[in-house]
């Protein structure tokens, strides 16, 4: 496993990590959960990327029980969890949402007591949130660190304006700002981590662990004929991935990546996924798997990425053109 | 109901919310009170408003113990208390009162005893102290905050000119300052919501949470013809309000508006609470009650608020003038 | 009982108050003690003066004894300890006196334990420790006051530079600078109190809790005849009181101050705790006791400072010259 | 024994301390170290240093168990930890080193668990990390220390250049700096604390707690014959030690040593030692040692500084030179 220091911190991640969306309780089991993750680990993952809002709470439980069951050392991952959505879905009352003090701090305790754990070490703003001042978010998160109820905090899926509005507020008020960004990247999502967030890598830092690599499955190739029952995009609530993805001018790219991959001998999932941390301002690529064989293969890419020279980018970005 | 966010913060509380002074302990016992503050919940109240001075801690109690039965959701709860007048009546001694480090921490331990709960989400200076530098209460208040002991706090009779000194203070020394007044406001009481604090709103923020909307009852209509046995004005320690409030001036003025109600098919109470949630700056109106049907009536006060168009504003205006 | 703002803070001192200097565990036992402090409490003493030094730790043994005892509320009373001389007497080690950040850590949490409370209201640092930088105290002081273990923290015998210092740096790093000051304080010890922290008084602010009103005794009158045996200059380790006070010269003022108490119906120690507390930047003076008459007596100078007007407090000064 | 301020702070060490590197668990059992910390301690040995990596935390457990045996007051000693190697040696995985956040709240919360106390004096990084940003560090420190983790922290093998930065942030951020480097000082390695930290020593201030004050042995005289079975240098693991030192240049001059401590009529060691300590700027000598004749012998260290005039310190110079 190669690891990556967050941004400008001291924390490494594996450059490949393990997140319970989409698939913790909603699509596997505790046994299945621990076979996944132990496998993950004992390949050198380290991050384990959750939220208050996947499998509302019942995601981080589950991880808390194999965690539990593991007895893995706590130095030894990295563990996320991210407020905003609320956990309790349509129940969801006002100040159970959103990034306001009482919310942050509330959503914290609720996530250490599901993960079990006394810390998390990143915790995320999963949106942003225009109804909360900018300094009460940072206001709060720095306390928390203080507390040692988290060690680094960050966002996910803010603009870079609005993670400069934090910086700002932390540089100007002496605290500590937030150090990650969790957003969607892969082959056909690029904006955000190729160029918006680009003037920030350097200073004031800025990791990040993006998450959907394989492009909610489009690009593990299996709707090169459809999509089939049972897959992630049939699933109920996932129907604004199905309307997103499924364009005909992208399933024509799929296949040329497809051809692509054949010719380097290698799946194409595995390509796009080493594509993906071959940008050296991906931190980590999150990975979900309801099968040990998609890990398997998922973690192939750390040996790909070597192969993906100059010559074979540029065919790549011939065919994303 | 309606959600407001409190100032700029970014908590909500419901436009109508429920307050345990007068009422509890003095009045109403906890059958009655659980049948009160249950009601105002199922109907989606959730900022519930205390102080260590109501029936001298008792009325904390009683919130607490119902708090404590009924099991609500913590997060779904706004609770409030307020420092300054202290909890022990004519046996107050020095430092048991005002707002010096040692009283504010050391009621909000006791409050927080009685309510049995492990935080508030605001706590208010129920007055100003002009003995304690502001100094001092802005950063015992801060340091409450840093705690987590508190979420938020404000004041309650402040000038705007206290408020923004104590603004000056968290700014200078980057501590967090005060978010929301408790003033009162009515019909008849108007300066300080409307245009003392009018500076306030949008720059550093602030939210109100209104007390008195009824004018301690002169807005029910019930004293029209006199103050009859039992009823608040009517009972020993509110004299004051007796003599400040019942003039042949505002009866007058409170029978206009009754017929003016009448015109709209709707009660006196109702209009009277829907003309004080109709200023934006209001964030919510506390409402004290000893019965189901005032309450149930007072939420009617929601649906007023959509009928008070400019042209019925101007007629209350006028017979305000 | 009268009350006096402590300095510039919102925290009430009785203007008499009670000291276990001298006289806890060397003089008395548990019931004297009790019989002395539940008489100064129920007269409205409400500060209770201690140091690690004093008995080396039993004095605030006794009295955390006889505050458990008592059961007073602990909101009630204003409870003090000092640091620097240890309490370990000949057997203080290195950095079991002084103002290293470890000594003022390790003192506070032992006078908690002696004293059996969560915090103390106020703790003094008993000397200027030029071997520590005044950022160090600060900083440590601050953090106790931040963590709710001492509420206030001052000097005692400091120099009015040595107070401002601490006050720069409090200012200039955004900390909680010091707010009273213990000095000797009584007729033949006026330099620090009148002259010294003059400057002081107003701003930054600065309380005194004086100590030694009686001048060791000398003004109780006792000595006009000598020092008889049993009392305090006759004690083991108070010599230097008595090489100190017992000159000629003070023992004629104090016979010609006596003459003055008679002609003013009070008596000596009463005219003399008197003079004290008229003056306004006295906080408080601090008594020592053995006797309940004595506090009985001392008490008296409540009223007789209302006597003490321009005409005789200008004999005084003609006495004292 | 003499004791000194740790640089500017109040904090004070005897200028011989005791190190559990390399000896504990390695070469001594339980009974053995409490043989040797009793002896040290019962001649004001105030100073004994850790470090999470000494036999990968073995060293800090028999510490802990000998300090749990003797109950030594633990106001009357000073103990150190230090991280950045961690504690797992060849099983150490990404976090569990370096002086991220995560590592060092980590390996802080290891090192107390592993002494069994509540807080350590002193916590050094045990290198630089320059992959991990000057301010996580200082930060992360910083909240220690408020939080009464640790008391001080400081730096080991750093350039002054390094801990300048570390000043830096901290005083832009107003948090607390380091107070005290640990780096390597005897007469053949002498440049670091006599050239390089000299700017330092005064302002901002900075204390030494020096290693290897007998170049790992080789001033013991021992080696004058070659290495012999069971000392240090003959150890496995301690081979860069020994290519190091033994080279003839160094043999020749520790002959030359040798001959002027049998003129002065004290041991080579006792000699070397005396030296160090006679630098002001070195606050402590760690010793290690295996046998209680070792440490009597070095303790001799503290007669013979007084000896030690400008004659003789010439003398050692010009070998050296």
């Amino acid at each position: 496993m190669e690891y990556r220091y967050l941004g400008k911190t001291g924390l490494q991640l594996s450059v490949l990590s393990f997140g319970s969306w989409v698939t913790f309780h909603k699509q596997i089991d505790d046994n299945h959960a621990d076979e996944l993750m132990s496998f993950a680990y004992d390949n050198g993952v380290n991050f384990f990327d959750n939220a208050e809002v996947y499998a509302l709470g019942e995601s981080e439980k589950m991880m808390g029980r194999i965690l539990k069951r593991k007895s893995w050392d706590r130095t030894s991952v990295v563990l996320s969890s991210k407020v905003y959505f609320g956990s309790r879905g349509k129940e969801n009352k006002p100040n159970q949402t959103g990034l306001s003090r009482k919310h942050i701090m509330e959503a914290c305790r609720e996530s250490l007591q599901r993960l079990q754990v006394d810390y998390l070490d990143l915790f995320f703003c999963h949106r942003p949130d225009p109804n909360t001042p900018i300094g009460e978010i940072v206001w709060t998160m720095h306390n928390l660190i203080q507390h040692g109820k988290i060690l680094y905090w960050g966002t996910s899926m803010w603009s870079a304006e609005e993670i400069m509005s934090a910086h700002k507020f932390a540089k100007e008020h002496n605290l500590i700002g937030p150090v990650v960004e969790q957003p969607e990247y892969n082959v056909f999502e690029r904006t955000k981590v190729e160029q918006e967030y680009a003037p920030l890598y350097n200073d004031p830092g800025l990791g990040t662990t993006v998450w959907s690599p394989l492009a909610a499955g489009l690009l593990t190739g299996k709707y090169l004929n459809g999509i089939p029952e049972g897959s992630r995009l049939a699933m109920p609530g996932f129907e604004w991935l199905k309307e997103r993805w499924v364009q005909e001018e992208k399933v024509r790219k799929v296949g040329a990546l497809n051809d692509l991959a054949k010719q380097l001998n290698v799946s194409l999932p595995t390509m796009a996924l080493a594509w993906c941390i071959k940008n050296p301002n991906v931190t980590t690529a999150i990975l979900g798997a309801t099968k040990r064989e998609q890990l398997e293969e998922n973690f192939k890419a750390l040996e790909v990425v070597k192969v993906l020279n100059d010559e074979e980018m540029g065919k790549i970005e011939e065919i994303l053109k």
